[in-house]
C-alpha cells in the first residue's frame, strides 16, 4: 500500500488563485518559508513552496480545494514545536499556518467543555478561562497550539490524572482532502452513534485532513493544590513507589521522574542544592482534606521504598519554584556542554516494566559515553532521555540515532511504544511496522488512501512506512 | 457511497468447508439459527443461514476467509443482548458465536490491565478478578460479553466516574474482512504512534471486522463505597444538583435518575415506600474520609435544590438492597401492564440541556398518553424512556416509534446524540445523517469501503444510511 513520493504527480502551485483568495496572507518570502519548514528537532529543514495564513475554516477549505485540484501537498502548521519532523514539507507544497485562527469560540461552564479554533495555544486558552474556575489540563511543556496538540495526540505532565489529548478532545471540525468541511462528535459526553472519527483524526498529524476547530473537556480548578519533591536510592525504588501510588488509586495529578544526572545539572544551573539522586516531582489536586490525605498516603508509600528529603509546597509561589527546577531541566542540560543541542527521545512502556526499561537505558547510556539524562512522566510509563550532542559532530549524531533506536526497540520488546507523546512524523516512521505489524499498517494505509486518495495531506508522514 | 444490500452478489454458504473446519460446531438447526437472529429489542427476527461456534482467533480468521471467498456476510454474536438490531442477519450469512471464547488471557496487577477473549462476560471477568482487589467498572446492566460491549461502545451506570468502553479499551485483536489478524494498541498507557485503530473498531458493531480479544483497563476497589438515595421536587432540580456535583469535581461513581413514574412502579412491584418523586440513586467510591466528604458535599448541594429523604447505605447488603430497586425498574414497569413489552429509547445531551430535554420529553409522553417512565445516567446526560407497549397493538407500536423519533430529534437539536450507549444497528440508521452531516457520513462510508470492500462484515448496519 505504501506509495513512494515520486509515484504521485504534483502539479504547479495554485499560487495565483491563492493570492486572489487571501491577498497578502499568502507568502513565498524565503524567511517565512524557512520558518515553516521545521519544528524544534534535529530533522533538517524542508521548506514549503508557499505559506497561507488562514483565518477561518471556510478559507482552509478553499485553500485545500485549490491544492486538491493541482495535487499539491497541504501541510498544517500550528506553533512549529513538533519534534519528529511533522511540518517538514518533504514534497514541497502549501503550508497552512493556523496561528491567526486563535479565537475561543465558546465556553460552556455547566458542561465543562469549550470549543476553540486550532490556532489557540494552551496558555491562551487557560488565560481566557482564568475567571471561570475551570482549566484545560493537558500540558506538553511548550506553549503549543491546541490544533497541533490534537494532531499529535500530545500529553505531558498532567496526563496521569486528566488524560492526554485522546481523552480530552470531544469533537472536531476537519477539512477533508477534497476540501469538504466535516464535523465529528456531538456536545454529548458520550455516544454510540457510528465510527469514532474524532479519535481517528486525533493523532493523525495532518495526514487525513486539516483540523480547524476542537471541542475540549475542561476541569474545575480544585480547592487545594500541593506540590512535593522526594528522592530515592535508585530508579527502581521511585518506579515501585509510583506503581503502588497508582494501584492504591491516589489521584496524583503529576508524578515526574528526573534522574540523578538531571538533578546534578539542575543544581549547577539553578544554584539549588537538591540531593543528586533519582527524584520524583509530584502534584496533588483535590479538596483540602483530600490533598492532605493523598500527601500522607504517598509519604508512607515512598518511605517504604527508601525515599528521603520529602518536601512539600502548598503555596503557589513555592509550587512554582519547585516546578521551575523541573521545567528548566532542558536548559540545565544544555548548560553542561555549551554549544550542544538536545536530541529528545520518547518511549512509553507498561508501568510494570518502567524500572527495567529506565535502568537498562541508563546502562546503555553509560556504555555509550553520551550525556543523556532522563526525565519522565512516570505515572504513564513515558520517559525521555535527552541526548546532548555537538551539532558539528556527525559521529556523535550517528551514535545518538543508534541509542534512540535501541531505546525504541527495548520499549517495544517490553510491550511499549516508540512514541508516548511526540508522534511519528518522519522521525519514527521506521519503527511503525515493528510496533503495529503488517495487518494494522495495511489497515492504516487503506484508511489513508480512502480519505486522501491523491496523498496530498502531509504526504510522507505517519503511515508512509 | 451507500450501497443497497441488493447490489452485492452473495454466493452460496461455504457450509462444507466450515464443517471441515469446525465439525459439529457449525449449526444450521433452526432453533439455533433463530436464537442468533435477534437481540433483546422489538426488531423482528432475521436469522443467519449458519452459526459457527469459534474457539480461537485463528478459527475466526479461517471462517472469515471462507466467507470472504464467497462474499458471504459475517455477523459476530456475543450474548444477544443488543437493543438496535445489531445481530439481525439482514442479508443472511454466517453468524460467528464467540461465547466459547471465554478465557481471561492475562491480568497484570501492576499495570491495572487485563486481556480477555471476546466471549468473556463482564460478570465472569469480575468474578475472575475477585481476589485481586481490582475490578472492571463498565456495567450496562445485562451480563453482556466484553466483545459485544466493545463493539457497541457500551457504558452504563459507572461511566460518570470510570468512563465508557471508549475510555477503557486499551487494545484489540480483530479479524479483518479478508480474514487477516490485526492487533491494535500496545500495553503502554498512551501512545502517539499512528492512527487510533482501537477507537475505530470500538463502536463499529462488527461492520469493520470481528473483535476477538480485548485489553481493558482495571481499577482498584476503593477502601470505602457508599450508596445514597435522595428525591427532588422535579427533574430540573435533580439535574441542577447533578450539574453542580460534577462541576465541583465530586468524583461520584454513579448518579442515576428515576422519574416519579418509575418510582411509583417500583413501589408497587418491590413493596417499597419510596416517595414517588423524581429520585437520584448515587454511589460514592474512595477512601473512608473521602467518601464521607463526598457525601457531605452532595448532601449540601442537594438540599439547595429542595431535596428530601436523603438516605445512605455504607454496608454492602444495604447498598445492594438500594440498587435492587434501580435494577428492577424495568420489571416494575412491565408489571404495570402485564403482557406489555418495553421499547427502550436512548438519547444523550449536554448536561446543561438535560433538565430541558427530560422535561420536554415528559410533556411529550404525557400528551401521547403512553406509559413511558424515564431512567437515566444523569451524570453523562444520557437517559432512557422505556415505552411499555402491547405487542399486539400496531397503532401503539407506531406511536412508540414516533415518540422515539421526536426524542432523538429533540436531543440532536440540543447538541446531543441519537444513542448514548445502545449503538446504531439497524434501528438508528435513519438518524445518522442528521446527527453527523453528509461530510462525516461520507468519511465513515469511505472507511467502511476501504476496510471491507465487499461489504461482508455485518452488512446493512451503522453506516448503511
Amino acid at each position: 500500500m505504501s506509495r513512494p513520493a515520486s509515484s504521485i504527480s504534483r502539479s504547479e502551485l495554485p499560487i495565483e488563485p491563492l493570492r486572489a483568495l487571501l491577498g497578502d496572507r499568502v507568502s513565498t518570502n524565503s524567511s517565512i518559508l524557512e520558518q515553516h519548514g521545521h519544528g524544534e528537532s534535529w530533522h533538517p529543514l524542508q521548506a514549503p513552496d508557499a505559506v497561507c495564513f488562514a483565518q477561518s475554516t471556510e478559507e482552509v477549505a478553499s485553500i485545500v480545494r485549490l491544492c486538491a485540484a493541482n495535487r499539491t501537498p497541504v501541510i498544517a502548521f500550528g506553533t512549529g514545536t513538533s519534534l519528529e519532523g511533522q511540518v517538514q514539507a518533504v514534497e514541497g507544497g502549501v503550508c497552512i499556518d493556523l496561528s491567526q485562527m486563535n479565537r475561543v469560540i465558546e465556553v460552556n461552564n455547566e458542561d465543562l467543555d469549550c470549543r476553540v479554533q486550532a490556532g489557540v495555544t494552551r496558555l491562551e486558552l487557560n488565560h481566557y478561562l482564568r475567571e471561570t474556575g475551570l482549566f484545560f489540563p493537558v500540558d506538553p511543556g511548550a506553549n503549543t497550539s491546541i490544533g497541533g496538540m490534537t494532531a499529535t495526540r500530545a500529553s505531558g505532565t498532567n496526563a496521569v490524572r486528566y488524560g492526554t489529548m485522546r481523552e480530552n478532545v470531544l469533537g472536531l471540525t476537519v477539512v477533508s482532502a477534497s476540501g469538504e468541511i466535516i464535523k465529528t462528535g456531538t456536545r454529548a459526553r458520550k455516544s454510540s452513534a457510528g465510527y469514532d472519527l474524532t479519535h481517528l483524526f486525533v493523532g493523525s498529524e495532518g495526514t487525513l485532513g486539516v483540523i480547524t476547530e476542537i471541542s475540549l473537556r475542561l476541569y474545575g480548578i480544585t480547592e487545594a493544590i500541593s506540590a512535593a519533591i522526594v528522592n530515592f536510592p535508585d530508579v527502581r525504588s521511585a518506579a515501585e513507589a509510583t506503581i503502588q501510588t497508582i494501584q492504591l488509586g491516589i489521584p496524583v495529578a503529576r508524578i515526574e521522574i528526573l534522574d540523578s544526572a538531571y538533578m546534578k545539572a539542575i543544581n549547577a544551573y539553578s544554584k539549588t542544592s537538591y540531593p543528586e539522586r533519582d527524584t520524583l516531582f509530584l502534584e496533588f489536586h483535590g479538596t483540602t482534606a483530600g490533598v492532605a490525605e493523598q500527601v500522607e498516603m504517598f509519604d508512607e508509600i515512598s518511605r517504604e521504598f527508601g525515599a528521603g528529603g520529602f518536601q512539600w509546597a502548598a503555596q503557589e509561589s513555592d509550587r512554582q519554584q519547585l516546578w521551575r527546577a523541573r521545567h528548566d531541566a532542558y536548559y540545565a542540560g544544555l548548560a553542561v556542554y555549551p554549544g550542544y543541542r538536545g536530541y529528545v527521545t520518547d518511549v512509553c512502556v507498561p508501568i510494570s516494566r518502567l524500572a527495567d526499561c529506565i535502568a537498562e537505558t541508563q546502562a546503555d547510556i553509560a556504555a555509550s559515553g553520551m550525556f543523556a539524562p532522563i526525565i519522565g512522566h512516570v505515572g504513564d510509563g513515558n520517559f525521555h532521555a535527552t541526548i546532548f550532542i555537538d551539532p558539528d559532530d556527525d559521529a556523535m549524531f550517528a551514535k545518538a540515532l543508534e541509542l534512540d533506536k535501541r531505546m525504541v526497540e527495548r520499549a517495544q520488546s517490553m510491550g511499549g511504544t516508540c512514541t508516548g507523546e511526540h508522534g511519528i512524523g518522519i522521525g519514527k516512521l521506521k519503527h511503525m511496522r515493528n510496533e503495529h505489524g503488517d495487518g494494522a499498517i495495511a489497515a492504516m494505509q487503506a484508511i489513508k488512501a480512502a480519505l486522501d486518495p491523491h496523498n496530498i495531506m502531509n504526504p510522507g508522514k505517519v503511515v508512509d512506512c
